[in-house]
């Protein structure tokens, strides 16, 4: 990878090393420029005119997205964030009386909480598969919770908010398909991140967000759905795009994954989400995440030889996103003293563990990119108090 | 007003005759640099960064737009665009067996696809009140509907998207409030347009956009709801936002209008939108509501004195939107015939009407602001076939 380019593709290199990337990643220049020139395109000749004008690119979106993550242009729907797409998914789903929702210990609390709610609507029941000896989610207890039935959803994250563990995507997609049980990935951290293929991962539905490991605009996401199932889930709210109307009184909805969108939408953010998606296939996300995932061993490893210092990452293969605690100080403390000469950590607060086990305090969470160097790693060493 | 300072903070007037206002507006300047300049901050600095160093700015929208709408600032939510900003508050609604849901003949599609999807799935009833001489919501028959009881929700627009005319928004919040029955009002098209102020109007929620009358960012929205029922309504979905989480198991439901927000979301429209609404309260919405009328009123004028040319707008005192047909000549021809001159025009598809009993094709929408002047709508006779 030629990480002098990507840097150069990247203004936001020249000012800040920045270690905050499963918060909101720099953008390269083709995204920046593909929503400043829509958003200057809406504000000359008006919003609508400039849709239709670059209709193209707002229908290479599909495609662009689909090729990254081994899925068919129809099985993705463009949706405002992460939280909203994953929460069409998961509303999306009939549950029943005595339904199973199988999740991870490291399940993010905003998914716990629609857990919740939505088990008390529907009495349905939320069961935590515990960790393996790696801090990963057991493959064997999924299993075995599997065989005993009921289950309608097996619902986690592929990488947590909180820690460096990724979860074993594929091995639950393989479980799943064997119990012919329903299987929502929120790959909210690991889309532009890890080589993610769904027909190797097994998901039913992928939730993503655009802003993070993908390098795309806030107020961006997407939602993947299997073409064979997106027909079986009625989306939890439908317009004129979801549902055609029938007069007097009916309505249709459509049979692709775009069942799931709206209408209206941040235009020039989905045509900037399509950019970032290009742009990540273009450097190949087998060379990303060889990348990132280097960066962040190279991090760990320097964190572990500072004394008073403890790297908190779990499972045996972790990710680009490095997780510690430094004694005597508060991880607010520590991102504001990196702060104040230019290294973005931030922090992971407790509130956003759904389930954990581990009763953590605040961690300092530093998230790699290919474009951070060990430069970049050698500043937060240095920021450290 | 001054029409020329107006039309000179607006970049696009130099270039099209915008007559497209219930589609998307023209931004002006502080609008356009806003946006522009909070996501070059984004990636310069690392988009968490930028939100937090502006987090006065994002605060500051909500007392922006309660401001404009005689609102409270805790009676807000910011939500990506109109159409999830109504979801929001309407599938929160708690419908039973045997509800009926009242509206109107011009409903937007949308929402009337939302209503049949909930009287399917809750055995909920969906009743058009017809319309009176004038071609709005018949007062009488509204009046008589609420006082058969069984009642759970009347859900109308205040300007439709296909026609000129303003429902009575404020008699039926009296009859609303004479019978405690709750009121949301779709107000996508009169925010930014009429002099709105919900506690005149009475109200329980109120949805709209940032994109059309306000000349907000594409990808924006609020909600309203009224303080005294947010804490009665639970969103139809929860994150670590809207709700805390409480481990093991529970969570808690903010009490104020934000319970229907997500965490994540596009900023630099939120702050773009705040400036949109500041914009609109410098100039007064009241002369805006003036100026955009009389110029509409202007238009009707002038394509009457042509022959072949059908003006369709009903109600006793239309909005801003202007609808009509051509003889012989399809909308989508008209439009595009004006679009070729500069001359951004829109097509009302019948697709878009609910329940509209006028059996109409297709027509064209001229929507007026306050910064296009005479010579604009003479541009568009002049562009007509």
């Amino acid at each position: 990878m030629d990480v002098e380019k990507a840097r150069a593709d990247t203004p936001g290199c020249a000012r800040v090393a920045h270690l905050n990337n499963a918060g909101a990643a720099l953008p390269p220049a083709p995204v920046i420029e593909a929503v400043a020139e829509h958003f200057a395109l809406e504000t000359t000749i008006g919003g609508y005119e400039a849709a239709e004008l670059r209709a193209d690119a707002v229908e290479h979106f599909y495609g662009a997205v689909a090729g990254l993550i081994g899925a068919r242009a129809d099985e993705i729907a463009y949706v405002e964030n992460a939280t909203r797409a994953w929460d069409m998914a998961f509303y999306a789903i009939p549950f029943a009386e005595g339904d199973r929702i199988l999740t991870t210990t490291s399940e993010y609390s905003s998914n716990a909480i629609a857990y919740q709610q939505v088990a008390a609507a529907k009495g349905a029941r939320v069961e935590v598969i515990p960790d393996d000896a790696h801090g990963t989610l057991a493959l064997d207890a999924l299993e075995a919770e599997l065989a005993k039935g009921a289950v309608r959803l097996v619902s986690l994250n592929h990488i947590p908010t909180c820690n460096g563990l990724v979860n074993p995507a594929a091995e639950v997609g393989r479980l799943c398909r064997e119990h012919g049980v329903l299987y929502l990935l929120d790959a909210c951290q690991s889309v532009g991140h890890l080589a993610l293929d769904v027909t190797l991962i097994g998901c039913d539905m992928l939730s993503a967000t655009g802003r993070k490991y993908l390098r795309g605009p806030r107020g961006t996401g997407f939602l993947y759905v299997r073409r064979e199932i997106a027909r079986t889930l009625e989306p939890p709210f439908l317009d004129l795009t979801a549902a055609e109307w029938k007069a007097p009184d009916g309505y249709e909805i459509r049979g692709d994954a775009r069942r799931f969108e709206t209408w209206e939408r941040y235009v020039a953010g989905q045509i900037g989400l399509a950019a970032a998606a290009d742009y990540a296939s273009a450097l190949g996300i087998t060379a990303i995440e060889e990348r990132v995932t280097s960066l962040a061993a190279s991090l760990r490893r320097m964190l572990a030889g500072r004394p008073g210092l403890t790297v908190l990452d779990r499972g045996e293969h972790p990710s680009g996103i490095v997780t510690f605690t430094v004694d005597g100080h508060a991880a607010g403390a520590v991102k504001a003293a990196a702060r104040a000469r230019d290294v973005n950590v931030s922090v992971a607060q407790p509130r956003a563990h759904g389930y954990d086990p581990h009763g953590l305090d605040a961690a300092v969470r530093a998230s790699v990119h290919y474009y951070n160097t060990e430069e970049d790693l050698e500043r937060l060493l240095a920021a450290l108090p």
